[in-house]
């Protein structure tokens, strides 16, 4: 089940980066939903190869068209197919990749793995597999919304001069995003191993490149006293009976359950490993040799992770949104 | 299934902090594997309160009782049933909370999920629950290492002499946990969502207190360049057609995959919550209160949490490599 | 997972006839419904050993202990845990089945798949696992009667004198159990490999000695016409837009879902394959031997099948209630 | 995830009779396998509609394209996008059914459960969806030919003039399809709820139209005596330490696992319910209507299921050789 994400709503997906297609499945929406194509169509287009001088010049449409499960542009409570034909494929590219291993690539694992492997642009590993991912979750999104949730993702770090500078040496650079979701009632999440920031953690360490994960106040809370962070409770003065945490340390989530106030994380992505210089690794015969990629590639991965983060947790919100409301 | 972790190889708990019990389900074991029972038994020791002037005083005999699925010591393939009593539980310490909601626990957020809660103790929110994970993860460990996994986990920050001091204070503070995997084949872990990184986030983010998890070169990674930490392959000297990576960045893992490299993880944990001084809160009828808590707490959460790091850790691996198996 | 039934209503269970207890973990209970300790009691003295003259002589109290999940009689949301103490153990009365493989049981496919097993009493074969689904499935439909759901099993076959009369002659027989299941709304169930007739067909299949499912006009629906058996809609004189079908051939099902009418289903035992006379078999150097049960056993399975016939339902139908709930 | 089929291989389907296309993901196939395209190619014609005098008069070239994981030829181990094209839709011929219920379809009950429905024929209930599995299942079938496995179903009942002659009366006839798996190696099937009784139990009962499960002596053993239709094991003349059941009254299976001899079941299937003559029902506004269907229809669901029966069978078996592998 590794191609499929989710407990109720799930996406199941499928494709290789120069195969005919990439695609996928999503199952469980709740029928009755709108469609909102200009969303889907923007975050595709936030996630698009060749939009500008930070992002790699592989041009694709990526155009996705929805085989099932909407009638009148709204859901039905079937599955969704969603299929994204490949283009701009540049498989020639990568000839010299079939006997060779890139270095902080997939091609060593995938083979020690399955003997086998669609060397061409990284196969499945690619990055590429995560557009059907943006598609699928702003459908999820699209019904978040109506449930009052927002959901924000940007880019911390590096700044745009410093992704323009690592290109400009045929380098690369890794970053930070952050994700903040508005407006999710207390309540979603479950206990346990199924704590809101556990399947928010795989979620985002799901996606290619991610190195670290943290919520609330994260790594920086391992060196604090408790008593410079706790999260006091306030009565709220819009709700003569609620309440509300006086800073929001926990991000969102305590027990494993969201509290209703903002939930806030952050993912780390590495620098990009293909690199437009040489660099020594080894062939499937394990002998040293130069590699020196073409290819098209991202200077930052950071730029085109935003859409990603963002479809990730509006899957995962609109999952936990899913399971507890077969609770009451 | 939020109280299941894993595929193949599941563990599924029960209990609150202040039942007659708490217990779990270990399915998926290989049959005729010996059950290490100092092994166990030391794990639990490693987690067990009461055993220094870093822990909390509350003392709990932990004795795991083994219901099912060992015959002779040794493993039938069967289920797993594990058992352990309450005993030491002080009720009484937790009277006022009935009404009372703690900062940084999970009260308010149970009591709003579910409409109900066992407020004794945290109830199922408790950490006492990881006392069954660390008894599942010493079973499964004891498999690993019959395929040459060696797990270890220790305490990076903070040293003792901060948590005594926080603990003088009637204070708390954070810490991090660092875990290392030697001797995992190339091989394990899926890929896309079912990425070894994925599963050990979630694990352990799964664990009470944790706000962050990384691996290899983490969030530090984030602000570097490619050509400083790409991970380039280089001949084994020890293997004439192997390979190992020049540095370990990737930290074990590659596309999701491990690449027969240390898998190298660190985990974040906040302070406790739970201060021996007065806090600020509300109660359920959303007025402000002072609360000062009673009890026995631990002041670093860190020092407890590494048998159960390391626990998931063994979970998590012996899982993957169950699967592994099925795919040759 | 094979020993866990169920998506969002779990009940994972553990434990074998002769070791020191069986029991298991039902998840995923709503919040806030009582446990009715009288109706899960009487199901299990229907299920109980010893009860009359239909039934094996071995004695058990079959006492359920509830360790957590429940507060006060009332379920809290999370884990309940579920005890059974094994005290009337004969174990002595299985020596001989050491390195003998009896005929129509587990003993030879437990042994080829694990390499291993517990030779006591059919270990985790036995039926005797059963108990504690009949003890989960009492608190699940303690839940489906507040939705108005009732649930019926019965023994269509054979009679009090057949069974008398095998047991008689050292013999055995096979049966059927009825379960009508009124008061299920139409909309549960889920459509293509989620058909409520396809979980219900699983859930009663995995009852040891079953060997037949059906619903509605079942088996003997293969050899009618479409016209002598199509479940007409007629007006619901008590409800002006509602409406019935006129049989009810579909037996409550149709296209996977239900549709209001009473959801009627059989299943068929399998003769116990325990004789008291000698059986020829072979041991596990491949020779031929003679076998002479002793221990103490059913003559018909179909008589303490009942309850667990009714537990299942209830099991899966209380799942699909909730899997329901999350869709609207 | 009830469009999603199985454990370790799974197959996941989408795709509604009348939309522009239906398709599946099945993961989890292992590596380095030939998918024998002629296999699948002649599955696929056994199911096709417009084959003969006794299927409907619907012609659809059912062309499959694989889209992923597959390389020359050659399974990668990554997820394989199936796609169909829906190309001879007569969507037309369903205008009335808008606001009126066909008896014996789902129509009522995908209203009652989602609220909204695409009510051209059948939408996602449509027996167009098991299109998908055949493809999917002969792909299976080829890996398990290569372990030895041979699958074989045929239409045991009605004959073929028992179809013309309902037709000829435009009626329909119910029928049974029989299966049988040889060369499963003992120890295939989980104990307790994933026993492989009840995973071929759910497989067959989510095909469209079925209402009976069976294995081995079935229902038949319901009325017999042990001492008749015990299976006694006796020496393998072909293995000196070996053995065989006298007869195969367990059908190949005890306690849930494979036991080396061939496994043998029954599907019961209804009469199709759409008849060429008037049929009394109600429209959604309760009212009683009558209704003549046009569309073209199966007299008999029996001759196009048995390759649907044989390739559930496949993904149900390949799935537990998958798990098989897994614990040794």
């Amino acid at each position: 089940m590794s191609n499929t994400f989710g407990k109720l709503l799930t996406l199941t997906t499928y494709g290789e980066s120069h195969g005919p297609a990439i695609g996928g499945v999503l199952c469980g929406m709740p029928a009755g939903v709108t469609v909102d194509r200009p969303l889907l169509d923007s975050w595709m287009a936030a996630r698009r190869p060749g939009q500008s001088a930070l992002t790699t010049a592989r041009r694709e449409e990526d155009t996705v068209e929805i085989l099932s499960g909407v009638l009148h542009g709204v859901t039905t409570g079937t599955p969704i197919g969603l299929l994204i034909r490949n283009t701009d494929q540049h498989s020639s590219d990568y000839g010299e990749l079939e006997h060779t291993y890139r270095p902080g690539h997939a091609d060593y694992t995938y083979q020690a793995k399955y003997g086998i492997r669609d060397w061409r642009g990284g196969g499945r590993a690619s990055a590429r597999e995560t557009a059907v991912r943006v598609a699928a979750g702003a459908i999820a999104y699209g019904w978040l919304r109506t449930l009052g949730v927002t959901i924000e993702a940007r880019r911390l770090s590096p700044t745009d001069e410093q992704i323009k500078a690592a290109r400009a040496d045929g380098d690369s650079i890794g970053g930070i995003v952050e994700c903040v979701a508005t407006g999710v009632p207390a309540g979603w999440g479950e206990p346990v191993f199924g704590k809101l920031q556990a399947t928010l953690a795989a979620a985002m360490m799901s996606i290619p490149a991610a190195k670290g994960f943290e919520y609330g106040m994260g790594f920086a809370g391992a060196d604090r006293r408790g008593s410079e962070v706790i999260d006091s409770w306030v009565p709220d003065p819009a709700d003569p009976r609620g309440m509300r945490t006086a800073a929001n340390n926990s991000g969102g989530i305590q027990g494993g359950i969201s509290n209703g106030e903002p939930i806030v994380m952050r993912v780390a992505f590495k620098p990009t490993a293909t690199l437009l210089r040489d660099v020594e690794t080894c062939n499937d015969r394990g002998e040293a040799v130069t590699l020196h990629a073409r290819g098209r590639h991202d200077p930052c991965v950071a730029v085109r992770a935003v859409p990603v983060v963002a479809a990730m947790a509006a899957l995962t919100l609109a999952d936990a949104a899913l399971l507890s409301r077969a609770q009451f």
